[in-house]
């Protein structure tokens, strides 16, 4: 068992210094989605890289070209790093990003966005805090410290930081796809902190997430938009038939209507059923973040289930119809609705596009209207689950229980984070998700904030985490 | 039988500066929906105010007050005008508007949409040719070729011309209740021409008007639009319910599915039946009109009777869906469903309003959701249908076999004018609508036009309707 209370000690007595270099990288807006704000984004990479070198890292920024459809505006570069180079440790990359979310005073932020205010509770608030640059410094935290007690570093670590990542990671998976056998090439595992604990008391190790095939189905009929006046009563509507179509996918229970689809879900194992009952979470928790009681499910077990493997269709709207507030007396001439499914192990995406255009048609040609449907899949997102019972989630167990006096809930995500998938795929090599934030830190909301709490003992537990993962035992050789 | 030869001669003979007149009004961009144009309509009000004088009409200028809502912003003045007063003549009262739809030649007009440009096949296009400047203008035109003509005027005319039509006739209606018993108190009928052939051949009067009611159905249940990837599967969602609820309203063949509402509409008689065989339409005139063969019926009689006697009911849109292009991954938390019913003679608001609701409300609560649903109706309009045994429809039957040597249609329209109803409320006469243009002008599209012939013959038409008015017989006085 590693000996780390003499680390814990120097993050503790650095705390301040931690605290202020995160001060210092939230009062960069590095919003990506803003391209006047590109060259804060590039400013925040240059800081994040400046640090690094300053630690001892060896450094690269690594140009991804230009931004798709914007021949003016470059993409911020890559930061790649290492740190320590013993062939006789392992090699831990890890993956964060440097861009944060739009925010602006105005959409009712209580403090300004872009300066860390930390009230007496302990909530550091500023965009970005949570997501994701307190778990990015939290890696040169962890170095910072080893450093600082005179530790030696138990393992290489292989950095890899984007500014893209709240704009699509644009050109990120070419990168990782190219570098995989390069920069990437003595990887052993990979860990990724940008998620967040289920709740807000238990820690949690993520190794699922589900995937998300994105639908529209278009109906056309008339040559132009109509005035109901003239012509309601006298025209075949695509709005009317939309919503048959539409209406005929899921119920108000979310079951999905489509046949074949749940066909394709792998069963529950006895096994998996036995994980849900001691997850740290409660309806209240559910009823709290939805803003209501409008849930599915009474009870947890469904619930967790619901978000976690089984798959969901969400209807996400109408483009070409009405959509304004007031009223407009328009036979909207042509409508496309836009429509996911969220998909779980063993659902192919090629399977599932199939069903869906198979059901879409079908009900479509029952309507025997004379207008024209289409449907097609606009993009798709496989499923991911790892195996936690890789040396890779034991480490970060143990870690977890030696910060927290408590062992982490093993959890799915509903949602989906594509970087996984592309590390597993590419590198070959076992991905953790270790959260630091928790459910509360609203990430993509107004009033972002990382409780103190989890940033420090989140940097006791990345540093712990490593030297959990240079004592696990090497099964042939590594 | 009134003997207009003379009068056609002098309109034929000042045609050139009768569509001078309609160029320089054309010139003039009043659009009443451009807050920046207000002083643009401001200027085409007096212009019609000053070519009124310079004919001798006696002329007032009456202002309505401020914009609701626009503190800063003027409605254009309702130019109200008196050409004689002879107590011994009929006085008619006649209505149009001198504001215009937006246009700009970047929407994709072949010409400059304020220059009144004519091409080879007499086509006269620009904005506000044929809606309803031209039509405004067809009675400034015929009180000048009666006056070069040296012919007698036969009634005394009323006009009233508003500046506010195509953004809501803001304040009309109180206006009209306020001068009914003043102003407008000798009208012994009412004529309007602002609105268009069924086809492009045949003249027609038109007699009734659907009305409308415009419903919003809101669903909601979450505090806050949601994630799909966090939520889906676990959430009751708003869109789900509202499809459901949407998709119970109406057929694909446009058969209402609210129980009581088509039991409201008066009973086909014998006489109206027969009525349909002989208007000037075809398929093809609705086929070229919709831009498409998606038609619910395939003969005209049953289009005819569908558009103008029987109610219809349109799904317009939803307000608070994703309507963008692209891909959003959003569960909206309140979504409000968009339909509108028009509606016939016999049916009464209030009673289509409470069928709406109580329809709505069921289905709804047959769902079983959590989510909570509201419905009410936004605006609604009364149905208009007038008689066309009336003199002042019989005087303008003869005038138009007169001057286009065919006996007109007698027409309904599918749309509504409101303001038809309020003159027919409020002063208790009879209505008639007379109009100048044809199906293909485009009255609201690019490319508006109105055709030489129907221009200058209209004139003729408007003079003779005149002459026939003051020849029918009075009874019990007038
Ligand atoms: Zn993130
Ligand atoms: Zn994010
Ligand atoms: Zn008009
Ligand atoms: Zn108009």
């Amino acid at each position: 068992t590693p000996q780390l209370k003499p680390y814990y000690k120097q993050v503790d007595d650095l705390a301040e210094s931690f605290i202020e270099r995160l001060r210092k990288a939230v009062a960069i807006p590095s919003v990506s989605s803003e391209d006047e704000r590109r060259p804060e984004v590039v400013r925040m990479g240059n800081f994040l890289a400046d640090e690094l070198k300053a630690l001892g890292a060896s450094v690269e920024l690594r140009a991804l070209g230009k931004q798709p459809h914007k021949e003016n505006l470059d993409l911020p570069p890559v930061i790649v790093a290492r740190y320590g180079s013993d062939k006789a440790k392992r090699t831990i990359l890890v993956y964060g990003h440097y861009d944060v979310q739009p925010a602006s005073k105005e959409d009712g932020w209580a403090t300004e966005p872009f300066k860390l205010t930390i009230d007496d509770k302990g909530r550091m608030f500023g965009r970005g805090s949570t997501d994701d640059k307190g778990p990015v410094l939290g890696w040169l935290n962890a170095i910072e410290a080893h450093q600082k007690a005179g530790i030696e570093f138990p393992v290489n670590l292989l950095m890899c930081f984007e500014g893209m990542e709240e704009y699509g990671s644009e050109g990120l998976d070419d990168f990782i796809a190219q570098e995989a056998d390069k920069y990437f090439k003595d990887a052993d595992a990979v860990c990724i902190s940008d998620n967040y604990w289920l709740g807000t008391e238990k820690p949690c190790l993520t190794y699922g997430l589900r995937g998300c095939n994105y639908y529209s189905v278009e109906i056309s009929g008339p040559g132009q938009d109509l005035h109901s006046g003239v012509f309601g009563g006298t025209a075949q509507e695509p709005m009317t038939d939309l919503v048959q179509v539409m209406g005929s996918l899921v119920t108000r229970d979310g079951k999905i209507l489509i046949p074949g689809i749940n066909e394709l879900v792998a069963p529950v194992t006895k096994e998996e059923e036995a994980l849900y009952t001691d997850i740290a979470f409660t309806m209240d928790n559910l009823y709290e973040s939805l803003g209501s009681q409008t849930s599915i499910y009474p009870d947890k077990k469904s619930t967790l289930m619901a978000r976690w493997r089984y798959p969901s269709l969400s209807l996400h709207g109408i483009e070409g119809a009405f959509y304004a507030p007031g009223a407009k007396t328009v036979i909207p001439a042509k409508v496309t609705g836009k429509f996911s499914i969220r998909i779980v192990p063993d659902m192919e995406i090629d399977d599932v596009n199939k069903l869906v255009e198979k059901h879409v048609m079908s009900e479509f040609k029952k309507l025997g209207s004379k207008n024209s449907c289409r449907v097609w899949c606009q993009h798709s997102g496989k499923w991911w689950v790892a195996s936690p019972n890789h040396w890779n989630f034991t480490a970060a167990g143990k870690a977890v229980e030696d910060v927290w006096g408590v062992k982490p809930d093993l959890t799915r995500e509903g949602g989906s984070i594509p970087v996984t998938l592309t590390f597993e795929e590419k590198l070959g090599k076992n991905v953790l998700l270790l959260p630091m934030g928790s459910s509360t830190d609203g990430a993509h909301s107004i009033n972002e904030k990382l409780d103190r709490k989890n940033y420090i003992e989140g940097i006791k537990l990345l540093g712990a985490y490593l030297h959990y993962v240079a004592a696990e035992p090497k099964a042939g050789g590594k």
